[in-house]
């Protein structure tokens, strides 16, 4: 089923008949296939990641089973001497424990919003010194919103951390969204040229997604996250009953990251969200652990491969590219990210649908899983081609000119990362998206 | 000689009996001490890197007697996958190849300053470009000064990427002294989280010091440095030419680090230094190329062991915990760098004097060889204890509270990096060298 250039697959397969085999990517049967324009695998893995091949029913069981204090279910992210573990699990703010074990230095400085300060700063606090007098907090609350994601806020926790007199053996800790974990774990790659972090993600889009992996930044008037670097935090911790608060609009616009895994590599979790996203929607406790613990499974594994997104991470962004042009296009905090992500995920699927590259069932189990996540499926009405083709073109999957795009091919669960598409593809998707 | 806490040495011994030894550092004689508060060697090293055992009239002769097209010193950076090389010459910028071979992409984009532009931005570009018209270049052209090395200077450089519409494979090329060089690295680590750069020095100052060794940023208005990343260049090129047209307290601004080299680890490149400074501030060619190189390669031998800066790395900062003092303290731009260290460093030698660490014959070898350099010995008159002691509180080597200083201590070519020191010793220089 191999060629050169186009034919691939990138799906990630469970097998119940074999539970924890040993990791066996880049095994010979897999051929990793990476140049200017086009990353692909072009054979169907075998492999798996222990991890990842519990079955849904085993992980509800055993959450259901759970007693107080719950032990954190904990998902690796394997980086050699920067490895770090994701916590995850009910009340997990309440055992200080984890938190405190990754904290360096003695003094804290967390970085937060002010609609997350008011829910859960002074919980923070506490689990960061109760039985631990010698650190001391501080915190710097930023406005909450994707408008505020830029250099002048940004500026507002160095100059915090500044007048505080923060030393190289601090602690930055970001509590709340993806904004807030973008921003804060930039401030602390760039403090005094790096001091630790950790990221307590209080969203379903922070918790599924932008907490895990080390992607920090901020946006540019002309673009998202085009200012940032790489950098990884000590550890996530995340504490699965701070979505109590979260607004509806904030957990649907979460649920596009989960839809992104199973369509790009995890067939299976997308087969589980189709039967499944009714209880993601009445935030049924169980169900939502396991989406974001099966979740960061996929993203770990995709950050341990490919840290700096040489290939195979940027399939993690299928419809981003086009997202990023909504949300930009519109003005960055009109549209969440996740809703605007969904809208692009639409777009990209359309345009795979016309490459001929899946077939129109696809096509409508997309829809039908974005509509019952209560997700838009096109993009506002105000965004144009001509603002579409001007963001894109300083998206970071530019190459030498050529725009990459993450398409889906083949059944479900596959996915490629190529700049070898027939261009009126693109054309046809945008003018079919657009008024104007 | 050792005890575990307050006996060390740091000096790099050449041996003219066995040239070219394999290098040995920490072999069992070298015991690396690091603690909270003290840092050093405690045996003399008896290690050396090939690279550093040729004599100064080796180099001179084999400068003397180059041929045209004179073929580079090269000095490498040893960083595993990260490793590169500095090129020393005169005529480097009319040997394209070395700059080309380095190049990313099809895009560049040149950093500079409205001083350094119209001397060497054309010739940058024609090296760039000659027979090589696949590749395009741009350039972005900043005021000079360090008032200028903050987040609205580095802003300009992004705009005007995002403008241009570069993507990650392009190369940002800084051309200029220090300021240029920390602002283009940290603007080259920061965009699309992270591209390739390249740097051409055109100071002393960024020729022995600055452009080595990843270290990029920006000031704050309470600190220096207190923003920015260690991100390594592709290579290091240094035309010895472009120090022609350096003005002369530029020149001395940069011997202050040359002496600095010195101080810490290399009595032998002082004693040559103390011979040799006026045909240094003559601009003698063979000994200015001498002076580079031996520089380069100290710092990045020391660049090499400890790229972080968790302990012996710090040591190249001797006087510069004053001297960032003195420059936030009187105003960016007021004084240069290396003259604020040189007064800097003049205060760590006193300290060290007060601390009983070193003998007077050093403290008189130091004041004379700044005198010879015509660099100032004392801070401006206006910068008060008070002054210091603010912005010393957020120098990057407080750690949990407690200052540490770069300290000489013993023979010429020996220091320490500690915080293990009599405060009274710091109080009484600070008052010695303050009007109030």
């Amino acid at each position: 089923m191999a060629s050169t250039t186009t034919t691939f697959s990138l799906s990630l397969r469970t097998n119940q008949q074999t539970p924890f085999p040993k990791p066996s990517f880049f095994s010979n049967n897999n051929h990793l296939h990476f140049n200017s324009n086009n990353w692909a695998w072009t054979s169907v893995s075998t492999a798996r990641k222990s991890r990842i091949c519990v079955t849904s029913s085993q992980v509800l069981d055993s959450l259901a089973a759970k007693s107080e204090p719950a032990l954190p279910t904990t998902v690796e992210v394997d980086l050699g001497n920067r490895s770090y573990p994701i916590y995850i699990g009910s009340g997990l703010l309440n055992q200080p424990d984890y938190l405190q074990r990754h904290v360096h230095g003695k003094r804290v400085l967390v970085v937060t919003n002010k609609t997350v300060a008011p829910l859960y700063l002074d919980k923070v606090v506490d689990a960061l010194t109760r039985g631990n007098p010698n650190v001391s907090v501080e915190s710097v609350i930023l406005p909450d919103g994707e408008q505020y994601k830029d250099m002048d806020t940004l500026m507002k926790v160095f100059d915090k951390a500044i007048e505080l007199r923060l030393d190289r053996r601090c602690t930055f800790v970001a509590l709340g969204g993806g904004v807030i974990g973008d921003m804060c774990g930039c401030a602390a790659a760039l403090f005094l040229r790096g001091v630790n972090f950790i990221q307590i993600p209080t969203t379903v889009m922070a918790q599924v997604d932008s907490s895990v992996g080390g992607k920090t930044g901020i946006n540019h008037r002309l673009g998202k996250n085009l200012i940032g670097a790489f950098y990884q935090p000590q550890c996530v911790l995340i504490d699965t009953d701070t979505l109590n608060t979260l607004p509806d609009r904030e957990l649907a616009s979460g649920l596009a990251e989960v839809i992104k895994y199973g369509l790009i590599r995890d067939a299976e979790f997308f087969e589980w969200q189709e039967k499944n996203m009714h209880l993601l929607l009445a935030r049924d406790p169980s169900a939502m652990a396991y989406a974001i613990k099966r979740s960061c499974e996929n993203k770990a594994e995709v950050v341990s491969l490919d840290e700096k997104e040489s290939g195979l991470r940027a399939t993690l962004n299928l419809g981003h590219t086009f997202g990023h042009a909504i949300e930009t296009g519109v003005g960055y905090g009109q549209w969440l990210h996740g809703e605007a992500v969904a809208a692009g995920t639409v777009m990209a699927v359309d345009m795979s649908y016309r490459l001929g590259w899946i077939d129109d069932s696809l096509v409508k189990r997309v829809g039908d899983i974005l509509k019952q996540a209560k997700l838009p499926k096109a993009p506002p009405e105000t965004v144009t081609v001509d603002m579409f083709k001007s963001v894109m073109a300083v998206d970071k999957k530019v190459a030498d000119g050529l725009l990459r795009l993450i398409l889906l091919k083949g059944p479900l669960g596959n996915c490629v990362f190529t700049g070898d598409y027939d261009r009126k593809a693109l054309d046809d998707t945008l003018r079919a998206f657009c008024k104007s």
